[in-house]
């Protein structure tokens, strides 16, 4: 893709860190070869952390022109190994989520779109923060591996067709080391930044067709929609002149989605989905990503057809028996997966009932989350364990009319304290209206 | 002046660097506090060197109000040692020039205030870049100790009344390590970090009034009138808020000041002046300089009567005697201020003429002190020996009518390889035109 000829090093070697950033600074647009000079130098050494934070909070405040949030992506993606699924699939599909409360789609998503045909080898994240990461989902079940090595990965891909698996292989080192940076230097909000990053590790993984699952609202990283539909135009933008191809859903994350949330809770609503039933919102939800990973497979023209074929898989048990299969063959005990009622049950299983009656008008996710977090579902930093059995399972949606004295949501806890702190804090996380109020939209819209 | 108390500092240990980078970032105002902790926290090490640079970075770009500025300054001059003159002077009086090329002010202004009847201490710098250092020239007589310790100038300011050296102590720490910083990130370029680095050192050094010599044009590091005032007017606020006197002058630097460019050259020409000759620029210059510094020390009312009282001691030689007393208080030999003659010569002396008539338009200042350095009079990085010799003698001012073959400039080189090419740049730094140029103006404006 690159010329990777002495020439081109000869130019670097005359480059200076500094000189790049008084061109952002002065609202230059960089140049490839700037940007490949800056992030390699990053990534070895050569240029500093105080000059890669200054670059990017330059880059915070003024911005960066499509082209060169391409160029950054791709310098990062190439500060590592790049994987190549070229010998393995057809078509590397990937779907990626900005991260939301509630969010097991993958876990549901991807059986269906192996159901319909297709591999998928998908890489996720653990939870940071109050969202949920899928590889804890995952690790509810007993003996389930999510370290599989690049040649594991690509073998399970070609028998199995379908993987979900931590990174494989040290996948765009620059990211790594610039959002640690960012974390602590103020620079992490950031539309390029963000793009690029999450962009980077899509590309190092091989995916060249991907669905962008962006989540707005509460519970989400992007408060607003204006600010959601922004970060998926570029990422869009980025695949398009990657050469890649990517669509982007811009969908609501002001409530949880489903219903549960924490990690087994969430596995098993998965498979209550994977086995025809499950949240409506989740369902379609669902449907909606594997119909458009389903079209850009190939699988279909339109996006009813798309959602048809992604729906017949749930409803005759095909994903459910891809989802059995994925968990064999990454070593989880499938018993689990015949059995949800297998899973260790938290020590307190309370439920709630309302204090009083009313339409919803809220159930804000990231209430919801954080308390999962505190139960100790998720992870306060880095490294902290986690406890797969505890979470909050509502029962109600925004729009709902619930009675007084209804049963409003039910906790699942492994410390009477934690608990009456859950308590407090979920009823807080709900509003009423004595008026009806109008269902939250699943989707905003989407970004081709 | 500032509330030492224990409350402060828990105060200081609840904040956090990012917090105070991201405010900054938004374009919030930041407290005294969160300025003192962050620039503490710079100076000791508990704020990084790329949380400082991305701070730096959003204050480039963000700017800062004149209180914040002012904190800034106050936080740095804090960061070290605060020199107290209040026993060794009634009012401690100060001048600070921005930097320019044949800037040799303070050589006469010292003297000529000490004439007056004021205690002046100064600690000065050397040149870095094409602008001269006070320090560098003085060093061209033989003996001149620059390195005076704290004890010492208060001994000699007490006693002979007059100090031209180095810092004496570690003076703002936190300004030296972060224009360190400022330096590898793109981050030189700021007004309120420039004005914060400058008053910083001021402060630290115990000076209570101060004449603010602020440079503009092509061999300035102001190159506009506009950017050169906001300057002088930041600067002079912040003394105001912090209980000092500013007096800022806005002076020409398209051309060099006076004639001669290169240290033991600059010395010469200080000490015509100071015996009542010199060029006519400089001496006027040097005159504004010092009645400002009269009337801030309160020996003059107006600005008219504190020059005639300056002029009077360059004309009955009680200035030169001052400069005689300085240079020998600091261990020079005052034999070389006598006869200026005995200042080493360069090996190769050139006149070169002109090569066409016409009226001079422009005598390039960035140009003959960038061609000074490369001469050997001054130094391409910090730490380079420089060549005391060498240098540049310019015959004419803009607006000079000049014969073709009349003397345009002489150079002074110890090598004659260097001697061409500087020759060829001067050279080029002279600007013709046919018709009648304007002189450029010595001022163009005060700030108070």
């Amino acid at each position: 893709m690159y010329d990777n000829s002495t020439d081109l090093r000869i130019i670097l070697v005359s480059m200076r860190a500094v000189d790049i950033i008084i061109k952002k600074r002065t609202l230059q647009e960089l140049s490839r070869n700037e940007i490949r000079f800056f992030i390699q130098g990053f990534t070895d050494g050569s240029v500093t952390d105080y000059q890669a934070s200054a670059w990017a909070m330059a880059v915070l405040l003024n911005g960066m022109t499509d082209r060169e949030t391409t160029e950054l992506t791709l310098a990062m993606a190439e500060s590592g190994e790049i994987q190549d699924l070229s010998d393995t699939v057809d078509i590397a599909l990937d779907k990626h989520s900005t991260g939301g409360v509630g969010d097991k789609t993958t876990l549901v998503v991807e059986p269906v779109v192996s159901a319909c045909g297709f591999k998928v080898g998908k890489m996720s994240g653990r939870g940071l923060g109050f969202s949920g990461g899928t590889l804890d989902k995952m690790e509810s079940i007993p003996g389930y591996r999510t370290n599989l090595t690049t040649d594991e990965f690509k073998k399970q891909l070609k028998e199995v067709g379908l993987v979900l698996t931590g990174q494989t292989g040290d996948l765009a080192p620059a990211d790594g080391k610039l959002y640690a940076l960012r974390d602590v230097t103020g620079t992490v909000d950031s539309l390029p930044l963000i793009a690029s990053s999450i962009m980077s590790k899509k590309i190092a993984g091989g995916a060249r067709r991907i669905v962008l699952d962006v989540k707005v609202g509460v519970g989400a990283f992007m408060k607003t929609l204006k600010e959601a539909r922004a970060l998926a135009t570029i990422m869009v933008k980025i695949a398009k002149l990657a050469e890649r191809k990517a669509v982007a859903l811009l969908s609501d994350m002001n409530q949880p989605l489903g219903f549960a949330v924490g990690n087994s809770l969430e596995v098993k609503e998965a498979i209550e989905t994977l086995n025809g039933g499950g949240p409506t919102d989740f369902r379609t939800h669902c449907l909606e990503v594997a119909g458009h990973l389903i079209i850009l497979g190939g699988g279909a023209k339109t996006l009813a057809t798309a959602k048809q074929r992604a729906e017949a898989t749930l409803n005759d048990g095909t994903a459910f028996d891809r989802f059995r299969k994925l968990v064999s063959a990454q070593g989880g005990d499938v018993s689990y997966v015949d059995s949800p009622d297998k899973f260790p049950k938290a020590k307190f299983i309370e439920e709630v009932s309302s204090p009083r009656g009313g339409y919803l008008k809220a159930v804000d996710a990231q209430i919801v989350g954080e308390t999962s977090v505190d139960l100790g579902g998720g992870r306060a930093k880095k490294g902290d364990p986690i406890d797969h059995a505890v979470g909050i399972v509502i029962h109600h949606k925004v729009g709902d009319r619930v009675a007084k004295g209804e049963p409003l949501f039910t906790l699942h806890a492994n410390d009477k304290a934690k608990l009456e702190a859950a308590k407090e804090r979920i009823l807080k996380a709900h509003g009423w209206n004595a008026k009806k109020v109008k269902p939250l939209p699943h989707f905003y819209g989407t970004v081709k």
